[in-house]
């Protein structure tokens, strides 16, 4: 195998497929990068057996194809030299059939490879009717939802977010549940059977750190794994088996009370209060409702007390006090662009929903806590 | 204690002195900010017995002061409260001798205070004929020198820079023992008596956070503290006590070999071969000088070799080969800034020597690494 290509094409590339190489790796061929090399061009591919990344890089954007073949680099030092070259023409050649020579004018660098027969044969399905939106459609549904997926091991189910289809409208669901994240939007060309799968949100988090422009993206779904097609880049993702709660009956259709308030002064209120919160991780504050104003109160015994009040726009039911972790308000909080966002509540022991409105597609549940 | 204040004036103010507020203070007061509110202005001091940081706002910067007085504040939520409120007038009244309440029109912030008494009395005496100095001249003399300090407190003095002034002439030393960095630069009025201090690098690179515009800075020296003056800031620091090993003669003033580089070309090369070198903290590195060429080798048994050269523009001597630790070499080419710099040699065992040229006043000096 050889070659010669521009140094920002290959780290383009290189960048991408990295994000399948994960830091704890215990079978040492899967810290490497596939160099396929054909006439049409050059394919890389790495994998963790979770996530494999595959991206192609057409001849037109070679400066020579000499040989053709297949190598397996060591993925992170590559990447690391690479981006370090200064940019020209880089030279990558095999030679005595596991070493490869990377160099430029004034640098060559003689790297130890993995046997090709080593590397993992991975298949790249795709159906025949994709789902297709626009990488920011994408983009925006996983940042509005995954942050609420558990950390926690013990329910894996739960690490991930809860894709439903039915018909042509596509429903993410995410919960640790002392929270739900959930957002509905329509798609193009609705889906003939429904579709109900929880895609790890650690693994789709890798695919968003390669989304860079705004280009179509094509989710074809199977029963245990999900292919992303976008731009030259195939991002394949297994998923998380079992059958995820149904959280349908979650979020309530009627509340006792509504109020209204500005977003930015709402956030800024809350995360100057949380500054003197009890406990460092929960960080309970309170909400009081009272006539035209939201007052939020907390304390800590080291520090002291805070009160913050913030008017209310509208407000439907009377007085309210309710207190609820201040961490997670701010991360529901964060998912809004609205100059306004809308807070519902049934009493203090109920959850608290947050809305861009009653026709809101977007919608935050946070579990209140109870203080005595 | 009562006052009106714009947040920007008192966040500038408390960023300056929470620079003394260390996070491991076992002392609880020493966590904590003295306000002091006179009719002329308000001091704020902070210390952590090591360090002592004092700030004065003049009563023309602030909104009103409406009750002269004292009191000491929790330093490190203080400054997060003050941060993140908006741009208004803050007001900040004591109430019960025991607590201060921090209000804006819509925050109220009740704070615990330590007890005055509790605070530590720091003198903040001045010699007669300090030395004075642009602030960009201390800062370009310590981040040249500081950084080849030592980390280990097994060697107490090793973590100071050694502050030499004979004459007009102050000298700055810094060594781990494996390396030395010297700088030599002339001040405008000749000490009397000459001076031999050690500065403890941590408490000073402290200040260099703190000289934000370019100003003169005064240095009063005693034989156990020093302070700086700096706009409306004084920093106090303790001395290291002990005599700092006398380096003089570990600079050779005749070399064998004398080779000019790119000093950018040079740091890009050694740079990229670290990447590959063999252990993770020395990572050692090869420089061998042949012909016109300077050559860079290392290699790792995981991950390959790598081979790098530059042009020399200039040379003195024959061949050399030596290796030395890639990091040690990167961080003293960075105090450079000239287009060029040489490289001085005296066979594979002895230091090596970098300057801008033969009568630069910056002088690294790093061991060779034997390899065999």
């Amino acid at each position: 195998m050889k070659l010669k290509i521009e140094k920002e094409i290959l780290l383009e590339n290189l960048n991408a497929v990295t994000k399948a190489i994960s830091t704890r790796n215990i079978i040492p061929v899967l810290n490497g990068i596939e160099f396929n090399l054909e006439k049409k061009g050059l394919y890389l591919t790495a994998t963790n057996n979770d996530i494999t990344i595959k991206t192609f890089i057409d001849k037109k954007n070679i400066k020579e194809i000499n040989e053709e073949g297949k190598i397996i680099i060591y993925g992170r030092y590559l990447l690391e030299i690479i981006r370090k070259l200064p940019s020209e023409i880089i030279t990558i050649e095999e030679i005595d059939g596991n070493k490869t020579v990377i160099s430029t004018k004034n640098s060559k660098y003689n790297l130890n490879c993995f046997s090709v027969n080593e590397f993992p044969k991975i298949d790249f399905k795709e159906t025949s009717n994709p789902i297709i939106m626009l990488s920011s459609t994408l983009k925006e549904l996983i940042n509005q939802t995954s942050f609420a997926t558990s950390l926690q091991e013990s329910r894996p189910l739960l690490t991930g977010i809860n894709m439903k289809i039915i018909g042509n409208i596509l429903e993410c669901v995410a919960t640790d549940s002392y929270r739900l994240a959930k957002k509905i939007i329509k798609i193009n060309t609705p889906v003939e059977e429904s579709i109900n799968i929880v895609i790890p949100a650690r693994n789709i988090n890798e695919l968003l750190k390669i989304i860079e422009s705004e280009k179509d993206i094509e989710m074809h779904i199977f029963n245990n794994k999900i292919l992303f097609k976008y731009d030259n880049i195939l991002f394949q993702s297994s998923l998380l088996n079992g059958s995820y709660p149904n959280t349908d009956n979650f979020v309530p259709n009627n509340f006792e009370m509504e109020v209204e308030v500005n977003l930015i002064d709402f956030y800024n209120m809350i995360d100057r209060a949380s500054l003197l919160a009890q406990s460092k991780d929960k960080n309970t504050i309170q909400i009081s409702i009272i006539k035209d104003k939201l007052i939020v109160n907390s304390s800590s015994q080291e520090a002291g007390k805070v009160e913050e009040k913030i008017d209310i726009i509208n407000k439907k039911g009377e007085e309210l006090k309710i207190s609820c972790s201040a961490k997670y308000l701010l991360e529901a909080l964060k998912t809004f662009e609205t100059e306004t966002i809308k807070l519902y509540f049934n009493g203090q022991i109920k959850p608290i929903i947050i809305k861009e409105s009653d026709e809101g597609t977007l919608i935050q549940l946070i579990l209140p806590i109870m203080t005595y």
